[in-house]
């Protein structure tokens, strides 16, 4: 795949051929070199896209209210993204065919893009490619775009700090209510929903999730998290939800803008210490990576040591 | 706090103190140079302790499980280390209660050492602060040391793959049931506990899992994760879990060693990423790396031009 044809397909995406832009992420999921290179050359072109993070613990119902979310943005008119990450493995064909079930929902629409990533226990790289994703969705017009993401734990706080706004879904009496919501994931919730209006336990949620707001110290950018109670199976709150998301967004342009750049500032130190580890892999060659982490397994070696050296032997140090 | 002093740090820590052990894990957790230096001098002393990772949903009964194989691996006459991965912040103040609580009921045994680490939104930088923390639990003569994370996503993972044995733990009805669990997290258990017992469910839980395994590839060496049914409450199951455990240690040494080789490679990359960016940091200072970050932010950079600049700043590549 030379240089030409990765041109013809940036300028495919940029164009919204819905093709190229799966071919694009494709790319950027496998880790190619050339999906490094499409990003570089998309990304002038991104930032017009308005990015939404909606996480939230399995079970919570946060499918079926992305779908609710899909159907209101799309009666403004507006191209839809969506990029579900997804638990896939050779296990959990369950959780697969879940999400192909649902694309089928939204089949015949061509103004909605949904693409699910995989958790493939990369280093580190999920939340990297999850961004570079809704780049490609960005360039390619679509917007808003919905990154949606199962789970409370580290992984979810990092992909949600790359959207302009974070959505985090609970269910009543979820495990033990909202303490099965990791703080992490609290405190990037820009907007909470308590989804499952009709069960038990739905006030008492939101109460519980109140308090502990009104507990905290004042939240970033003097904004302070609505909680929305909806109903995903019936679409009650769905309104009031995109209006909070949208209230969210309105803020002035300082405050979005700082959250752009802390966004990039994480993105950065990812990317550099992915290209660090690339060139080390590349300069010292992974048999030698293999019996230098051999030796460490035989305590022959300290690892700040091996490190020290490996960063030594691929870049020495500037005097 | 000089050389000489952290010299007498690990010499404590070499001989047990527990407020050595304490202060050393403090060190870690602040990302302080002198837990780095630490961890090298005390790093030839560890690889006697086994290794145990403990994780699952919240709710699932993890605590009350660990109270169990605390109190079993006691009765063997060993001094057992608990490092327990909390989601603390301003937020949660009852999962930190909770952690409190259950250190009361050993408090009176110095045979028993348990450490809450808080889930700090560290960049990436948990897993290494457990692995390290682990370390020194493993110097100070612990064995064996249990990690104890809550949750199922990639940063659960991650930390498992520190340990020499992996437990996840269910309980039945949980969420989306076996599906509540991410895959990566079901790939890395080596053994499997249904908890709860006497809940309605456990059965079919434990026959989900047992097809879901049966239905993958060979797992890796040989060994197919048993799924034991425990009740924490009344301690029913805890020795199958215990013995499980122990076969599973003494598999064959080649075995052993390879996971740690495994687990010594995750932990250079990590380290090698670090480093690598706080080189960066020294070198570029935070105010200009804020700079750019606004730049990508606004679009006038692109993030790997950024990431190789930075970089080729830092430590110009060899010839």
């Amino acid at each position: 795949m030379g240089a030409g044809s990765e041109g013809a397909l940036s300028t495919r995406v940029l164009g919204g051929d819905p093709r190229a832009v799966a071919r694009a992420i494709s790319l950027i999921e496998d880790g190619a070199p050339e999906g490094a290179r499409l990003v570089r050359e998309l990304f002038g072109h991104t930032g017009g896209a308005w990015l939404v993070g909606v996480t939230g613990p399995p079970g919570a119902g946060k499918s079926s209210l992305v779908d609710r979310l899909i159907a209101r943005f799309r009666s403004t008119g507006r191209r839809v993204g969506v990029i579900a990450v997804d638990p896939t493995s050779p296990f959990s064909g369950g959780a697969v065919l879940g999400d192909r079930v649902r694309m089928q929902t939204h089949a015949g629409d061509d103004g909605v893009f949904i693409r699910s990533m995989a958790t493939r226990g990369q280093f580190g790289g999920l939340a990297s490619a999850t961004h570079e994703a809704a780049l490609v969705l960005d360039a390619a017009g679509y917007d808003p775009v919905i990154i949606e993401t199962v789970g409370v734990g580290q992984d979810e706080v990092e992909i949600a700090r790359t959207a302009d706004a974070a959505v985090v879904v609970v269910a009543p009496g979820f495990g033990d209510d909202v303490q099965a919501i990791k703080a992490g994931v609290l405190e990037i919730a820009d907007v909470f929903v308590v989804n499952k209006a009709d069960h038990d336990g739905a006030d008492r949620a939101v109460t519980q999730l109140e308090t502990m707001l009104g507990l905290a110290e004042p939240p970033r950018g003097e904004w302070r998290p609505p909680v929305v109670l909806t109903q995903a199976t019936s679409g009650e709150g769905v309104e009031e939800l995109a209006v909070a998301l949208e209230r969210f967004r309105d803020r002035p342009d300082d405050l979005r803008l700082e959250r752009r750049r802390q966004r990039e500032a994480n993105a950065l130190r990812r990317l550099v210490g992915e290209l660090c580890w690339r060139q080390v892999e590349e300069r010292i060659g992974l048999s030698e990576i293999g019996a230098i982490s051999a030796q460490l397994a035989r305590r022959e070696l300290d690892p700040y040591g091996a490190a020290e050296s490996l960063l030594a032997r691929t870049r020495p140090a500037q005097p």
